[in-house]
């Protein structure tokens, strides 16, 4: 056993309120995990020292050296540039033109590689998830927003600029769309992620005249969140159907659309709405199949996603070993 | 320079009627280019011979021997394993389960790699023609049909079973839309081929009541082709004008969709429909930066391809290139 195979990697998966961390082993296996509050005070420059003191502390608690560390990988929010993991802005954080990567290294002694917070998600997944290892993969994030990676070839796809894998941002209605936070209308997210969601449930109760959960709850509380969708649906809410079945169709299409360009493997579907597990999947599936050629949607397996959480630490490690042996190797 | 580096590749693009065939530099240059007719009889099994005859022949007429030969890239039509160079089926060839690679290899005493013929287009274009060597490039071809070529991180995409790039069977119009030969309605390809722009001219004079020169050519000869439309549209006929916007309205937001995802660094438009130039690029970029997420926009360039017909031979060569230099460095 080579002394990179003992080794643990680090992979810190950031976000605007916490810092996810995790030690892992070369098999993606978590050995630690735990996170600290994101400090974005001073424009975030006390990030990256409040990530190398959490490290050392969490060494010395587990009773094992620096030495004992392989590499870090780490996802962030905002644009990236992944060779020098200079981050051009990232403004949940507060970041403007930040050399992550390279102040990372000084605090932490220790090889740092940065990616897109989706993309070591996808990862994450393809290592030790549900991906399975399949080497071409789409993993899509339904949270408050729609987020995707994409993996081909067993690589991560960046795109020239690093926005690949903005799979939120296809447009899915041309025309009379609802605005998205990116300035365009009509973007998938306005209809597949939680906000969408909800959006759409609210639009069908203001204008359907059926007694309903949905239009109860509505008349209750004053406002529908994603979950009120699932919960009515799980009751047999004709008009939660109605909106799933809205939400379905069109990300059936966008999804068949982007596996008849990529012929992926897996389809991992992630992020709290995922939470809906087949009751998504089914009808999704039924609208993939409709829109994508046969032999694409024959070789093309939906999941949903296993890690949770963890998918960011354990994309992360993969990412730093991956780098790391690619380098030494 | 090193033996590999003064020997040239063998390029062979198949199609249903003619075989192309180039002896090319490491450089990507055309040393000889020729074709000889596709043989389809027998299930097309006399091809393979055809083309280790005609390689021969060629050697001769140039006063070269064999050894000048390093590798053959081939582009085939159809279904293809690329890591064999297996065909399960080309329809317009005859082939069914047609051990290309092997048959080629043996007849030839050469090593040969096959891909798609799509693709090896779309690397002839990144090598030596628009694309400029971008490592990240879309590839779409006009022609009868949409077909297309993924190019990310430098290396074509074939996904899971050999599919990745059918661009064409991205659905454009989700309900209502024409039959697509693929068994599929709405496809990209039955309204962006050349097939497909001929059949919007001829339902946009079904339905036009004003004068146009479309309706004139069209009362004429009783139907209408895609030159049809960009010959009336270069006479600023207004019928023209509507086809061709609806046909770049959906292309527009097909590529843009596509390059949410993939964030291209050169979209190279190709196959005859291109050969309309300004007249189709110009609406299509419009349409394309308002569906585009504007880092994506800003950072992806319209061009159309350069190579026309050696763009398969040349993106042959390359492929033989690589897969040697990738084999016995």
């Amino acid at each position: 056993m080579s002394t990179t195979t003992k080794k643990w990697y680090v992979g810190v998966d950031l976000g605007g309120t916490t810092i996810k961390m995790a030690f892992i082993t070369s098999y993606g296996e978590i050995v630690s995990k735990w996170e600290i509050p994101t400090n974005t005070e001073d424009g975030g420059i006390h990030i990256t020292m409040d990530i190398a003191k959490s490290i050392d502390h969490k060494l010395n608690e587990l009773n094992q050296e620096k030495e004992h560390l392989a590499a870090i990988g780490m996802g962030a929010p905002g644009f990236i540039e992944m060779e020098t993991g200079f981050i051009y802005q990232a403004v949940n954080i507060g970041w403007k033109d930040f050399p992550l990567k390279d102040r990372l290294e000084v605090e932490t002694g220790l090889p740092v590689t940065v990616d897109n917070d989706a993309n070591i998600a996808a990862l994450g997944e393809m290592w030790r998830g549900a991906g399975d290892g399949a080497k071409n993969l789409l993993c899509v994030t339904l949270g408050t927003g729609v987020g995707g990676g994409i993996i081909a070839n067993g690589q991560i796809l960046h795109g020239a600029s690093g926005m690949a894998g903005e799979i939120g941002h296809i447009t899915s209605v041309t025309k009379g769309g609802a605005p998205c936070n990116c300035g365009k209308t009509g973007c998938l997210e306005t209809i597949a992620s939680a906000t969408g969601i909800a959006r759409l449930a609210t639009e069908a109760v203001a204008v359907s005249n059926e007694p309903s959960l949905l239009k109860e709850q509505f008349d209750t509380l004053g406002s529908l969140t994603s979950k009120d969708v699932f919960e009515a649906l799980a009751k047999g809410d004709h008009l939660a159907e109605q909106v799933l079945d809205e939400t379905a169709s069109y990300l059936g299409v966008a999804i068949a659309n982007l596996s008849n360009a990529l012929n992926p493997e897996k389809i991992v579907i992630g992020g709290g709405v995922s939470k809906a597990g087949d009751a998504l999947l089914e009808p999704l599936r039924t609208y993939f199949n409709q829109y994508a050629l046969e032999r694409v949607a024959s070789s093309a397996e939906f999941k949903i996603a296993t890690l949770g959480n963890d998918a960011g630490v354990i994309g992360g490690a993969w990412l730093a070993k991956q780098k790391l042996t690619k380098t030494h190797y």
